[in-house]
């Protein structure tokens, strides 16, 4: 094979793969990730089953694969929100990603929210990457680490995602939904409504 | 049999179905509603299975019959709440006895938000309730019909459920976790921190 006909079989194979997350992701909506079959997504991308095989093992691997790209990113957000000076600035940063990441991500979360084999495979994710879920309620806790404070950050988190993912919103647009959902982490967690150019 | 022989027995198997729901509450929390089987359910109990098929004859029959008091609880709180005359009374009346149930019934709601068998039991027994959850949303809600108020007041019944239920917050006092709950529902739905007496 020259070079050339080797690079466009892995664009070929790259484009599959995405095309693959991407009805795996429509059919684990539709039918829940256990209602869905390897077959399934095979017949769902017209190849057979062999070809989803080449991808992926298991359906948790093809969980992992769908949630990487948001997770990454939130990982992203975690170590920049880490890496400001003021709790403040920190929370803020946080809290505007995860908004973001949820709303981009919100068929992803809906089904996060409503099924416990898509909740397993993202704990092993994210157990992958240093206590990510800890780092995150550390930075949105900031100073203060009271019980009420703990329970404020707990309700923050739950109540964005579930809510971001929540089939009553689903016809809302992203810009709506991301300022409806600020507001619900700066209410919990007293950040003001204005952040300040520059507040790192 | 004489009517007290009667009575005794019926008091024995009330006394029966009270120890089935509480083992079954626990094998629950322990193993999940999938991985618990009514074999499991009798072998806790030192009973035979078909004692147990006696008072339930499938597991989604222990897990509404688990739910029903509180359900019922949270049911008359709506009830009462809708018959107040001002909004804000009728917010602070359900938002206090929602709470209340949450941190009573903890073990149970951390199944809710972890179990989609319990979630099924629930939902039906909740939509034989007249659209429960529809009444406690619109409560809630107020006068105020927004895309915001729907998603804070979404955020406000999630964070509080998911919290309450939250194995992290499995060792706060009753006290301590329903006040600090509480102020996650007051923040969420602007309402203020001292209710005044007969505000009704």
């Amino acid at each position: 094979m020259t070079a050339e006909a080797a690079s466009a079989t892995s664009r070929g194979q790259e484009g599959t793969r995405a095309r693959l997350l991407a009805t795996a992701l429509r059919l684990f909506s539709e039918h829940g990730v256990e209602g869905t079959s390897l077959q399934m997504i095979a017949d769902a991308l017209g190849v057979t089953k062999a070809a989803v095989y080449y991808h992926f093992k298991t359906k948790d691997e093809i969980t992992e694969a769908v949630a990487e790209p948001g997770l990454r990113e939130l990982d992203q957000i975690v170590t920049e929100a880490a890496a400001m000076r003021r709790p403040g600035a920190r929370i803020d940063h946080l809290l505007a990603g995860f908004v973001d990441v949820v709303v981009r991500y919100r068929s992803l979360v809906a089904l996060v929210s409503r099924d416990p084999g898509v909740m397993r495979a993202l704990t092993r994710s994210w157990s992958g990457r240093e206590n990510f879920s800890v780092r995150m309620t550390e930075i949105l806790t900031g100073p203060d680490g009271g019980v009420s404070r703990a329970v404020a950050v707990h309700a923050a988190i739950a109540g964005i995602a579930l809510t971001g993912g929540a089939h009553d919103f689903a016809g809302i647009e992203d810009d709506k939904l991301r300022e409806s959902l600020l507001e619900v982490g700066r209410k919990l967690l007293g950040r003001p409504r204005k952040v300040r150019s520059g507040a790192a």
